[in-house]
């Protein structure tokens, strides 16, 4: 089960956190940019180029002290599709690099079209006689709105391909409570995408107790975070919110359980601009911030 | 106003239809791929290649007959970066053209995410001086679970490039009830998300009296495009579902104003696929059946 890999990763390194590779160009260090353009002039593939670089610094810097990387497909779609090369380019470094690679790219459309989403980041696509993955990730995160006939198709590959999804629960954006927390029949909005949740992950349920349907949860809304925890035993829940969003350790430990495992914490703009803060080197400035977060985290988990 | 350009190209075609350019790779006569495997091998480079002629065949078809097309991202995601290159490049030509083209994306995400979906689809961005339109779509589908946040920068790039959004309101796939009809306080979910959306088009209203955040209402519900129809009268509808997903030209009339205006209605594979049920060129077998939904749904707005 994919989750299980997950959960061996986070063991290995100690420490639950992924760590999202969502960069704009304002977070690199201005000769990475300078120096694509002078390559490639004020284009796209410039652009990519830079990011190129500075996220296989990233990647370096991390490699063993973050179990799990997280790609927001947004800022390599800004990018067009030298965007789109990109983040499959740095997918597949990423993985082969030893981590565990979620798309976030929040993705939900009709039963038809999700089989496409899903073949597209987790799944192949035959042309000819070969099958292909186009983009290959471990874990998508997909949006429940259009309920269950739009999920099913990721839980599909997620069986065939070993992989994982984690569907939006309660997201830490401060905006989210207009519907996520509208009261239907005693109980919020979320808390009954939680439920569909744990239906849809019945059948891709690991020893290790956990499934490989998870839930998002922001670490902005701890009480909420909690609650969904105890109603929720099985489900593994990816938590974004943490620093630049305002979240700390301690909000973001109520989403683990008991024994401070089934949750993994998101942190992006610290870690890829902890250079512009303290000084350095991007790679050993993100290298530092995120061996901070992992101690501050495994210690507001008491471990 | 974006919408104005679209309600004027649907004016000038008489034809209130957008056609879904939704290519599955079955979709297209085997002749396609066969050539395009010869030059490219089994790849994707090959799939997008082929895909890119039938497009092309299509829209040379389409063209003063149907005044917008949509293009469902995934199918062109499948394909992995050299089908996001084959969207930008069919939503150029289609535009160039004289199509209005609608990116069928379905993006949501926190703000400053948003933003970059925003600008990769809708807007700019900046490389060194230079300033590119990733996408460069007239419209993009967005999805409102995470509210109001994640619709404010798509209403800035809306204004700042005359663009539009439609906003997933009532889908049309079957398990859509899950949610999207839960009572929320006396009304179904949708109804909740129909009020939000007419908000946010307050700022873009043109003088037609529609604004240019539109909704998405599928034709498979039509008791419920007709509720919604009557309480957003400012709100422009899309409206999938025609075709092979069920609904007929009296179900998706249900979207429309007593002038037979304020909607347009999606027909993807009963277009693309109608060579294979009726024989004849695949441009040609779609341009009638485009032709044949602009008489039936002309005649059910009685036009």
């Amino acid at each position: 089960m994919s989750v299980t890999l997950l959960m061996d990763k986070i063991e290995q390194t100690g420490n639950p956190t992924v760590a999202g590779l969502d960069p704009r160009l304002s977070m690199l260090p201005e000769e990475l940019l300078t120096r694509a353009i002078a390559a490639h002039g004020e284009t796209l593939k410039a652009a990519a180029e830079a990011v190129w670089v500075f996220n296989k610094g990233i990647l370096e810097a991390l490699a063993g002290v973050v179990p799990a990387v997280k790609l927001q497909s947004a800022c390599y779609e800004a990018f067009g599709p030298e965007g789109f090369a990109l983040m499959r380019d740095t997918i597949r470094l990423a993985r082969e690099a030893g981590f565990y690679v979620i798309a976030d790219a929040k993705r939900g459309d009709i039963g038809s079209t999700a089989q496409d989403y899903s073949a597209a980041f987790l799944g192949k696509i035959r042309v000819g006689g070969t099958d292909i993955a186009p983009m290959d990730a471990d874990a998508l995160t997909v949006n429940p709105y259009l309920g269950s006939d739009c999920i099913n198709p990721f839980l599909e590959d997620c069986k065939a391909y070993n992989r994982m999804i984690f569907v939006l629960g309660r997201t830490s954006n401060p905006s989210s409570r207009e519907l996520q927390e509208l009261d239907v029949g005693g109980a919020p909005l979320y808390e009954r995408v939680g439920a569909l949740i744990k239906g849809w992950g019945e059948g891709l349920m690991a020893p290790c107790g956990y499934s490989s349907v998870g839930l998002v949860a922001g670490a902005t809304h701890p009480e909420q975070a909690k609650a969904l925890r105890d109603k929720l035993p099985g489900v593994f829940f990816l938590v974004p919110g943490y620093g630049a969003q305002g979240a700390g350790a301690s909000d973001a430990a109520a989403a683990f359980d008991a024994q401070g495992r089934g949750a993994i914490v998101n942190s992006s703009r610290a870690i890829l601009c902890a250079w512009q803060k303290n000084g350095g080197s991007f790679a050993d400035a993100a290298r530092a911030e995120a061996l901070d977060m992992r101690a501050k985290l495994r210690e507001a988990l008491g471990k």
